[in-house]
């Protein structure tokens, strides 16, 4: 294990830079932080490039990666929370290119919340929707995503797209879930792999995409609640779309 | 409508305090801030003390309570967020005492984080779970929590309660979320009003509490995913009781 007690060493310099979204995009990297965080990311085969131990917080040798013993400044150099427990680690992370989807899949239409990608990404994983087009949603590699996807996302297919890869997927049948579509318990499994469609928070699904997707599915509800919180409504679609 | 433009106007000194939760438990009173969800604690009928427009931002003068207009450096004395629009309100927010419930229920143990709390109130509104039990979660009344119930918790009887309170509910089928439970697709419908039970994001339900409930249930997970987001949990059993 390699000891780093002084803040101008290069390594550290590179790799504090992975704060910023502009090196993430430039490097393909991205910073993990807590122990459960980088557990879950070693179960799913995730591509360690380094691990770095708070002084001696983190003994397990057995990476395939060098691993890095900290003092507490540097440490913090990396480190954007509170809650890092003494790990952090430098995981490749590059987007992929678009790809159609072999099995049932989503598409997020102008997700914005990093907690909500990654929720409903963790919830896919899940439910077997592995593969998940982004259609202008926040940074899937942002922290707050990673972090809430509970390394989920490494099992996970993720593709940013445009409007011409829309066109692609709507050869499958795809589903939007919107306030007055039909009551997805009347809803016949079909025979092949779908889309289920999730819309931005404030605005749901815009029109243009919408007008790809072959029918509307709805929640109904009480009390007058005009709308779920989009992880909750895609969590309960995906669940109950899966059993049909 | 009155104009305040002095930071040191009495008024305006008091309900600043609001934003901390000494001065929530003390007074009974919370800050709401943003034009959506003041519109919607308004439509569930919420107690108005005083409502606060910056400068013009807002003209409505049909809430029944004094609406003041304020200067841009006393309105920032009120205001926590970068999305108040122009619009924060004072409402009346008294705890409740405990009562057994009227319908379906839930029981939540330890839920902490702020967000979660919240949207698992807007969801049980929206499927009739009009009953919300707290044993040691973060307090409901904190702001986080109240933007993310969307102005459904105005609509919501939450209580906190303790060891004996659970006793009482014990009297009522108790379901609690477990990670080695009963697939929910098989449990059958009971005759009474239930109570689901969802525990801690880190710890599941206490033992101790999981003794009060006659049953555990489960979804059934792809991938070695071990857990969902509890709101999500909770949100898939909610529906999937309902309708059986």
């Amino acid at each position: 294990m390699i000891t780093i007690t002084s803040k101008d060493n290069k390594i550290i310099k590179k790799f504090a830079k992975l704060k910023q979204k502009k090196y993430i995009d430039k490097t393909n990297m991205v910073l993990l932080e807590g122990q459960r965080l980088v557990e879950d990311a070693r179960k799913r085969n995730a591509k360690f490039v380094a691990v770095f131990s708070l002084n001696n917080a983190f003994t397990d040798d057995s990476f395939d990666c060098p691993v890095y013993k900290l003092s507490s400044s540097v440490f913090k150099m990396l480190s954007s929370t509170e809650n890092s427990q003494g790990i952090i680690a430098t995981i490749s992370f590059p987007k992929k290119n678009f790809a159609l989807p072999t099995g049932d899949f989503l598409v997020l239409d102008r997700i914005a919340d990093p907690g909500n990608l990654g929720t409903i990404i963790r919830t896919a994983v899940a439910f077997g929707f592995k593969d998940i087009y982004l259609y202008n949603c926040v940074d899937h590699r942002n922290s707050k995503v990673l972090r809430s996807t509970m390394g989920t996302i490494f099992d996970a297919n993720i593709y940013d797209i445009d409007k011409e890869n829309l066109n692609d997927l709507a050869k499958f049948n795809l589903l939007s879930a919107e306030m007055n579509g039909e009551d997805v318990s009347q809803i016949k499994r079909l025979d092949k792999h779908f889309g289920l469609v999730l819309g931005s928070e404030a605005f749901g699904v815009e029109k243009e995409i919408a007008n790809y997707c072959y029918k509307k599915i709805s929640l109904p509800m009480e009390n007058d609640v005009e709308s779920l919180n989009v992880a909750i409504a895609g969590g309960i679609l995906m669940y109950l779309l899966k059993q049909k």
